[in-house]
């Protein structure tokens, strides 16, 4: 079998549905699929809508030449957003990427970071962040091996979070 | 001598070059101030034109009744933007919280956290996240007794980063 070659393209509002699968599908992997409480509506209207809340890139397989035209197969996707750091300005953080796994291997995660990078210096930005779990040696090693530096490890950065409870409690509401 | 009263107000333009004057201390008191490349001119524009890289508070300390009246001390800030989870939708991310030393103790950055928090709550976001370094337990306790989980201690969550050259590398450019 040819390998199929692949495209990375910015998504559009229609390719809701098929993000929405592969979230589901990273958080399984992550082991913290009952943390995902989003829904198909919130990722139309918060990343297609007017001020959109984040960028999504999807990694989708092309049909052989000869082979029926149909849709095109999405297989991956890196959804991003732009932040800023007071010492170096504008930054693009990589929040979620995923390639199904029976097509890793093929460099297609590779693309979709290359991809965010080229999308992150056209706007101005001179870092790209992510944050990834420390039993995931194989994403690590990928990250650091193409350049990344673990800011925890070097520096001693935790992440914190308030959940939604939380923010309420503290902004007295 | 009476206790000045603080205010929180979001910041304008105006406001830049006291921001970087704070954020050139802050970067000092965490021992990295040789990391700090950013300009008046870029926070101008980047926090202040159409679709914003960060939002900013301000602390300023008002006069007391029967003092003079002149323009207030800006004593404090708390950088944020709007982030994005695809477990659980909109997030506001602060990126820097700092108080002058001089006026700590007085729960200023707890009224900058709780107005964070309060603008998240407003725009739909479930999460309030921030990162901090690990030898500043004083941070990270207060952060904490306000309701935080530190998700790199608790799920092993680490942060990456790729420089503008491996960016640049990466995007073949």
């Amino acid at each position: 079998m040819a390998m199929a070659s692949v495209r990375i393209r910015q998504a559009e509002e229609g390719d809701c549905g098929n993000i929405l699968k592969l979230i589901r599908e990273l958080a399984e992997y992550e082991k913290l699929s009952d943390q995902v409480k989003i829904s198909e509506e919130a990722l139309r209207a918060d990343g297609f809508g007017e001020n959109p809340f984040y960028c999504c890139l999807v990694a989708e397989l092309l049909p052989a030449p000869g082979e029926p035209q149909g849709p095109c197969v999405v297989v991956g996707y890196g959804l991003y957003y732009f932040t800023y750091s007071t010492w170096k300005g504008r930054n693009v953080y990589l929040e979620d990427i995923y390639v199904k796994p029976e097509y890793r291997g093929q460099g297609i995660g590779s693309k979709i970071i290359k991809k965010v990078a080229e999308v992150g210096l056209e706007r101005g930005c001179s870092q790209l962040r992510l944050t990834v779990l420390d039993w995931n040696k194989g994403a690590m090693d990928l990250y650091k091996a193409l350049g990344a530096r673990d800011l925890t490890e070097a520096e001693g950065w935790h992440s914190f979070r308030f959940e939604e409870e939380a923010m309420r409690e503290l902004a007295g509401k």
